[in-house]
């Protein structure tokens, strides 16, 4: 059994994202992300204090905004407003999920599309459909993606099943798998909460793609000898045993599916560590192509 | 098994879209659809004619704009600058394929999101993708789903296989059939010219969707017993022994399938009208959010 190690494979990809930074620093430019977090939201605080974190050991300008729980929508757009128009921001996003008097979608659409590196924007969901590179791909997707290829694993006609519809992971996971290329050419099936006998569809996966939000939510019975396994859930479980009172697991149980399956990525150390990879990656790129529109 | 007739429904349904028009008129508004056609494509011709004789019998304002080959995309741009302002108009569409020289992606941006009825406009790609119901969706995977909804042929839970991953049909087709409620929720598998061994896929389906654009590509051996087939391939094969020359055909040898499939769309008279008879819809849609907006 292969460990998809996504915490060494995003250090790795580190040392190509380094030297992209150092590149603009030559023109005179640091790659600048803004992280919106607006009220107390104990997963999304470590998420945000996470990128923040992997922005300063890349060199990367970070500027972290932490509102109140009352803020409101409109306080929120004029933030956006200001981070659109500052031309030392390259990448906004806004962690999800926003207190309930925040309309996300609305939010979303006021973030300049090309500073959108979380890929929300109606315009970057539209260019993922229409195989056009100049958007930015939801970073989740992308890592999966990415994890997939640096362990040598082809998505061309291999059949990948992802479990899961949502507009964050699933139904992008799935696009991009979709198009035309390296890492795409995959025949993609989706499923989800309506699937009946969920099993007999995933079993015929080379390679599964959970994101169904469920802790241990596929077991061995729900894969084949030899399937590649991709575990996007990241659930907290009550656990007194350990110092924060919770652990972290998939939406597969690992424990089960490990010896039989061909390779398979750990929770945590799998998707998590990459989808902040390709979130720098995808700042990077937003800073590259504003330097490339100043030139 | 059933015939899926297309042309049975479509005009059953142009009593429920007559329904609509004759309220718009109530209020002094005629619903107006432009078709715009660059160049002398025989097949492109016939589809343009046909949308017009359809808005005249349901008494919808038409116009047809005919332009030489030689239109330059600038010319064309302000042709669609028009037809946005123009309140008569309130849906446009350019026949696809446009010649060479015109960048079908630009003009079609051009087009007020609010006019285009074939749904193929950025922010309409995205909000198919995003369930946002206020957009527009291409029209022929909705004539497919009326279809199967038109049949009692339901899709919950349905395992739909769509050969085929084009921006017109197969992937708007699988976005749709993911939808949540009704109309939706299936398990979806999108194929296409990389699958290999496409029959082991295809033969899984309970609803197999041929979107290939290869005349006759999908045969007996590509379904189980039981299925429901739609066929949307329309492709022309010469044939001398008929008046025009030619004949149409599908994506799948009808004959060697209608046995052994639960219900079946031909070719002519299957999708074909559905589609349609959904941008007719479509326009009377985008009447009543104009009648709407303006109230």
């Amino acid at each position: 059994m292969i460990l998809l190690d996504g915490k060494k494979t995003a250090a790795l990809l580190e040392v190509e994202t380094k030297n992209r930074i150092a590149l603009l620093k030559q023109q005179g430019m640091t790659p600048g992300l803004a992280v919106i977090l607006v009220g107390e939201h104990p997963a999304s605080q470590a998420y945000v204090r996470s990128k923040d974190q992997t922005c300063s050991r890349l060199g990367m300008h970070s500027r972290k905004l932490e509102l109140p729980t009352a803020t409101t929508q409109q306080e929120l757009l004029r933030i956006i407003e200001q981070l659109n128009k500052d031309p030392n921001i390259h990448g906004i996003l806004l962690q999800s999920p926003p207190p309930k008097h925040i309309q996300e979608k609305e939010v979303t659409l006021a973030i300049d599309p090309r500073k959108d590196v979380d890929g929300f924007h109606p315009l970057n969901v539209a260019k993922l459909v229409m195989e056009d590179s100049s958007g930015f791909i939801p970073c989740t997707p992308l890592g999966c993606r990415y994890l997939l290829h640096a362990y040598g694993i082809s998505t061309r006609g291999a059949h990948v099943v992802v479990v899961g519809r949502s507009l964050i992971v699933g139904k992008p996971m799935a696009l991009l798998l979709l198009q035309k290329g390296l890492g795409g050419d995959a025949t993609v099936t989706i499923a989800h909460s309506q699937t009946p006998d969920l099993a007999s569809i995933t079993r015929r996966a080379d390679i599964l793609i959970a994101a169904l939000g469920r802790p241990h939510a596929l077991g061995a019975e729900h894969i084949s000898p030899g399937t590649t396994v991709i575990d996007v859930g990241i659930n907290r479980l009550v656990d007194r045993s350990t110092p924060s009172g919770y652990r972290l697991v998939g939406d597969v149980d690992f424990s089960a599916l490990a010896s039989k399956c061909h390779a398979i990525t750990p929770v945590p150390g799998g998707v998590g560590p990459m989808t902040i990879a390709m979130l720098m990656q995808n700042t990077v790129m937003a800073a590259e192509r504003f330097a490339s529109r100043r030139n």
